[in-house]
């Protein structure tokens, strides 16, 4: 609220009333707008059946407030405006609950969505995921990379899983994008370094606290890399710059949810999953040095000793086997049957996943054969390979998981402004039978 | 390419081989990256299997070219680069045509899209493109717009049409978002000013040169405006930088096609419908005066018209017939069977549309019904409208659209990275009883 300025002089200002309080023959009203909180002095013959969340324009002189009634909370704690002229733009029904001070389990905070978004708190997590988005954004662009607008109906199941969504097309049947991948190795070979912000859909077969049908993803794509730990350094960069946006940007923000960034030290730490396990198997004693992934609890231990040994909450986990890579993930060199991929954890959940790919044509032939895949079903996409591709590999952030950890919310859904699942589009769905 | 500034200096390039030209026992390589041409300058020996779309990492000498050589067309024209060590990064089959100098029909452009996208003039589009993406998000920032992703699936046919594609989502229904209309508006209710570059999906049930199945939608929503006359003054202030952001940045880009940019004027022109319609009668003597909306040869006419009369390239329909427009929108006081809506063609063809929407919550009831739309199925939706809508209103740039009337493209599809129609995603599609 730039009212400040105006000491003095009329102005005219808009907003929301954000509180009353009667004080005899005197009302005190906060009206909010987007830049924040105003409070307003008036006589109550002016507002006589003005509620929260009715919509004013209020025309008045802007003044001191008295000493005792300054608010060092608030912005614009040491003015407010007397009002002389009221006229209501709209009213609003009585609020089914308080507002202010929401203590809505998670599926009202859902149902309420397009009301609870108007407080402050979960205002703020929208704050800070603009920050990430942008500051990705900022990254990329200032490292060469050409950004993009990534197709969300695809031909196939990219990358050969079950958790897609079929969407009716035409007489036609289609997919929903689970990620831009196939198409941002395509434009490697035309642009070199490529980015999108795009969304991608996982059908995923259950509801968990960290999984979203409908996500936000940071996509990003690279070529002419000298070596795989090119894509980490880059990954590393983006973070700490996303960190460091936040600082600068978010302070208010982050304050109302008392979270702290991250630690990362200098360098986030880097092992390989067979490392991390062997780390897990002693801390712990539960031997899970055979599987092919970290489950939920790994994640946790391994972010745990991140802390304690490298003061970082973040850490690189290397080396996937191939088999639970996709098709066009590298094989290492020294050992085939990992791969040159990557995942970040941060504080206990992984952010990011990536790696090198197979930018050979006829590796990557063979190796789709090896996956059970038929390359005529990929002729569109193995053009990039066939006339000269770089060596290359990319990653990508989950825009909402970033969020939830870095404000350490519950649920990934609390992160996302209007969340899919299973069970929620907007409203719970009913089943087709019910219709 | 920075080789400029390495005169003398031993350097390292890597990239693909756009040219290959022999001279006896000297090869000239015009090497191609994403900042650029580098002539090489090899010994036969060096380079005796390389062709076209080979990669290679080059390192040699940055020398001055001898006049007769320079190549004042090239930004690195006056210098070349003697090949000292030529290493193969990837090897290309041979191309099926000639990709420097395309001439291909629409399918074969289209159906070689990963290939096609490494000529120069097809990257120029895309360049353009996004450039007005970027200056479309920097004016809704400088205006206080904030930034969202909007949701894809959604739960209903929003605008109550037909032209939807419908999702398998689980064991329920869902649709792909025609666009993020009723998001935005909700968002109004608690961020004010809002903007996103989504994708809007049509299930249009013809092919034509202007429609995609899959488009940018470049979406704003602006609260608490005092006329419907803001959102053209918005409009065309966002126009107008696109303009000044492509004459600035994006010179070679429309050079290559020959584009000029859109003739302006100080103000873009503002017709009725109907008496944009009395006009086009006047002039072409076909009466469509009782029509509800333009056909493409109306919108070729009219702007045919703003440009005579105007000088203006580009000219806004206002008040389309109520019938003609969503449930949402605001009727025109004056005359309630027209609407405070409005189109922005370019020329010939409509690029933006908007208008002032219905901000109360009782109005909006009432005229769903009259629309035939249940409100219940809009419970979401409408909260935002229960608890205190300020007056307000938006529009929407088809991004495609923009880019193919500034180069003047001849079908849309040229305008899209990855176009999808009703036979095209990618590739052909078969139909399901073919599979």
């Amino acid at each position: 609220m730039e009212a400040k300025r105006f000491l003095g002089k009329k102005i005219k200002v808009a907003g929301w009333v954000n509180s009353r309080r009667d004080h005899g023959k005197i009302v005190f009203l906060d009206l909010r707008d987007r830049s924040g909180i105003l409070q307003i002095v008036a006589k109550k013959e002016l507002v006589k059946e003005i509620k929260e969340e009715d919509i004013l324009e209020v025309e008045g002189i802007v003044k001191e407030r008295p000493k005792e009634m300054i608010n060092p909370n608030l912005e614009t704690g040491e003015i407010e405006l007397k009002a002389e002229k009221i006229k209501i733009l709209a009213k609003s029904h009585t609020l089914p609950f308080d507002l202010k001070n929401l203590k809505l389990t998670l599926p009202k905070l859902l149902d309420f969505r397009p009301l609870v978004l108007r407080n402050e708190k979960v205002k703020a997590i929208f704050k800070v995921q603009r920050e990430i988005i942008d500051s990705f954004r900022r990254t990329m662009k200032k490292l060469g990379f050409f950004e993009f607008e990534a197709p969300q109906i695809v031909a196939s199941a990219t990358e050969g899983g079950a958790e897609v969504f079929p969407v009716e097309y035409y007489d036609k049947k289609t997919f929903l994008a689970q990620s831009p991948q196939l198409y941002k190795q395509i434009l490697v070979s035309s642009f070199e370094r490529v980015f999108t912000v795009c969304k991608a859909f996982r059908a995923e077969p259950s509801v968990t606290t960290r999984h979203l049908a409908e996500y936000i993803s940071l996509d990003c794509e690279m070529g002419f890399i000298e070596s795989w730990e090119d894509l980490l350094d880059v990954c590393q960069k983006v973070i700490k710059n996303i960190f460091s946006d936040l600082r600068k940007n978010c302070q208010k923000e982050l304050k109302i949810f008392n979270a702290t960034l991250p630690e990362i030290g200098k360098k986030i730490p880097r092992l390989k999953l067979r490392e991390a396990q062997e780390i897990i198997f002693k801390r712990t004693g539960k031997d899970k040095t055979k599987e092919p992934d970290l489950d939920p609890e790994d994640e946790r231990e391994i972010c745990k000793f991140a802390k304690e040994k490298f003061n970082s909450e973040l850490i690189f986990i290397t080396h996937f086997p191939a088999e639970k890579r996709p098709f066009y993930t590298m094989p290492d060199p020294e050992d085939p049957n990992y791969t040159l991929s990557f995942d970040l954890l941060c504080r206990g959940l992984e952010i990011v996943t990536g790696g090198q790919r197979i930018s050979d044509y006829k590796m990557l032939l063979k190796n789709m054969k090896k996956f059970g895949l038929k390359p005529k079903n990929f002729k569109f996409y193995l053009q990039a390979f066939k006339y000269g591709m770089p060596p290359e590999g990319g990653f990508a952030i989950g825009a909402e998981r970033l969020t939830k950890q870095i404000l350490n919310l519950e649920n990934i859904r609390e992160a996302s402004l209007f969340p899919r699942d299973m069970q929620r589009v907007d409203l719970r769905l009913k089943r087709k039978k019910e219709e």
